[in-house]
């Protein structure tokens, strides 16, 4: 067998077919699966059969069309993949197993042969974690990281990620991160050895995203669970609102900001924002990482917030329009007090914070907290951290919109 | 000026029309507003100005239906209503602005005329707090008293209840009671002084629910934004998922159990469950209040832990198919060695934990973490109180669906 082969693999009651890809190595074989997704194959006990010989030409360089797609295309945009880890990024890293500082656009055509002629690419691994290991520092680095590749002339980041924080890490880079150009996260929810998966359509479409004009921080994933659109979420206003479901990405309170077409390759826009060019590249990463999220719940002991007398800031999930019991406000101003900032969201999700309706909350305004107005606790975690570390009045900057996370009450996003 | 005649009332900025209702005292005018709902003003600066007199019968005597309303009438079934407070609760309370033990029909009609003639009621008040003050001591004392009421004859109860946390109280409700009757909650997002106040239709549905064949815990809420239809929730499904719309709750990952139609006063239902008479009556109300919900974020310290040492449970809000960081599972692994059940949910809401997928999960579940399956966490909170106090392997029965609040995966509830 030989690179390029059409092959059948088993191993134990697992089989799967695909084409030998030439980074098989002495320990594992790696299997390019019909969707573009490599799988790594110990090779231990497994049985190879070879179905037909070179059916893909895995160097590349007689492809019909001229030679290496690889060549830097001088009428195409640059887009710099960026790589955290996650089922995504498997597409491209599974192929090694390792963690490499690098990749190249040999190697991420290799993973994704749809991407090709959408762009010139350039790769980069930053983390190779699933994203419920994702940390501030790793969102550090990775700020780091875009801002250097737009600095060096990408048109366009895309960044692969894991589904399970992608909210909190996209936010994240809003608040650090001014852009000039699109900086698109993507992300698979279901692994590419499923019929199902969302890999090449989300990778594809998010490449599409970062070659467009609109320059901010968003998520791009399915729009439905058709295999036809991706919707384009502003990165401060979406969740994971499902555990598995291919869109399970939504905004709230707000349709998505726009849609990629994935058979049209259409980009398009439902409210205005920031366009290509506009703003000034510009990276401010400290981030203050005491801060802690608090959901509260009927009885829940003030005690609860004990432990975080030493905290600078804390997001509570209140009830409603943004209540805790009587017996917590004490508490509260006594954390004010000692100067750590409290914020208010709901654990609602959708809608706005007012404490001004009820006793509770007009209590909760005198004990000095601050409301998030609509922002997503999660959102606002991440904010919270942010403003601690680079504005004079972090508490004033949890009411404000900085990067539309806050929508104001006046103009509805629908 | 008397009772009954219709008045205006300024007092500094705010104006209320409606009738002076009987129960104003020296220092408090009592007014009912259009819709039913009573408004309680300070007497002091306020100017009242009679616009007309004897517009409503407030004694209920001569309403030219041949007497009282609120004789015992043989044909109409029996609906005690209980009041816990909240916005919906002001209705009947705030005529007093006091805390009464009991009230009585003629209290129920004068505040919301619309229930004539739908049931024979009579009154009780558990307590009078906004919900966000609730606790398991008060979930146990409602239980305690739609026990007694269903006992004494009920044929159906409604429990006034905040909207705040009113998922919490009635999934606890549902747990804790074996019934033979429908126990419907309902409550007001709007307050009565409002237009939009949704209090009579609520109320109304609720009663029509009560007197239905259903005998479960359901919750009775706006369907839409218009006043046509209530949808029906099962107590152990629903989520305030607004902090302000009418229709703010909703059926996670199911379609409303049921509706009730506003005009027609049509209530159907679109599954199976119990029916009137099938349960027998029975009360489990012991809870293990030693019960923490911790939702996780990234980079949070697993410190946050350190403080549930003692805790007889905790139900986590992981990410996703329900994981935390890899930092968290020994800390995780020590909670349960120690007697603590750990119960794991998604914060995605949507959805089923499923953590067999990827390593994070099965060291979880090598950890001894129970999944709650797609059991909200509000839910799984409440049922792990219950299950501590009332079942020999109360992380197993985290596992199982108890009173449909996790959704078997072969039975999608669309």
């Amino acid at each position: 067998m030989n690179p390029g082969d059409r092959v059948r693999v088993e191993r134990g009651s697992v089989e799967n077919e695909g084409v030998l890809m030439p980074s098989t190595t002495a320990d594992h074989l790696v299997v390019k699966l019909p969707g573009g997704y490599n799988v790594g194959i110990d090779r231990g006990d497994a049985a190879v059969e070879v179905l037909e010989r070179d059916v893909y030409d895995v160097e590349g360089t007689d492809d019909g069309e001229g030679g290496s797609t690889i060549e830097f295309d001088d009428d195409l945009p640059t887009v710099s993949l960026i790589s955290t880890g996650g089922t995504i990024a498997s597409t491209v890293d599974y192929r090694t197993g390792a963690v490499t500082a690098q990749f190249d656009a040999e190697d991420v055509l290799r993973a994704v042969p749809d991407l090709a002629g959408r762009a010139n690419y350039r790769g980069r691994v930053v983390a190779n974690i699933l994203s419920e290991n994702m940390t501030p520092a790793v969102w550090q680095d990775l700020a780091e990281a875009v801002h250097e590749e737009i600095e060096a002339g990408a048109d366009g980041v895309v960044v692969m990620h894991g589904t399970d924080t992608m909210q909190y890490t996209a936010s994240a880079l809003a608040f650090m991160l001014d852009t000039p150009v699109p900086v698109v996260f993507t992300g698979s929810q279901r692994s590419a050895d499923r019929p199902s998966s969302d890999n090449v359509m989300n990778a594809v479409c998010a490449v599409e995203a970062a070659t467009s004009d609109r320059a901010e921080v968003l998520v791009c994933m399915h729009e439905s669970s058709s295999d036809d659109v991706c919707a384009l979420h502003r990165a401060t206003r979406v969740r994971k609102n499902h555990t598995s479901r291919r869109d399970a990405f939504e905004t709230v309170g707000a349709k998505p900001i726009g849609r990629v077409d994935y058979d049209t390759e259409t980009v398009s826009f439902r409210r205005d924002g920031p366009e290509r060019g506009e703003t000034d590249l510009d990276l401010s990463p400290a981030l203050e990482t005491s801060v802690e999220l608090l959901k509260f719940t009927p009885g829940m002991n003030p005690a609860a917030l004990d432990h975080l007398d030493d905290a600078a800031g804390v997001v509570v999930e209140g009830t409603g329009l943004g209540h805790v019991a009587m017996d917590w406000i004490d508490r509260i101003e006594e954390l004010v007090a000692d100067g750590t900032v409290v914020a208010m969201t709901s654990q609602c999700l959708e809608g706005r914070v007012c404490d001004r309706v009820y006793d509770t909350g007009r209590d909760l305004l005198d004990a000095g907290v601050v409301e998030a107005g609509d922002t997503l606790p999660e959102t606002a975690t991440a904010k919270l951290m942010w403003t601690l570390a680079n504005r004079d009045d972090p508490a004033a900057a949890m009411g404000e919109s900085l990067v539309g996370e806050l929508q104001p009450r006046s103009v509805p996003w629908t």
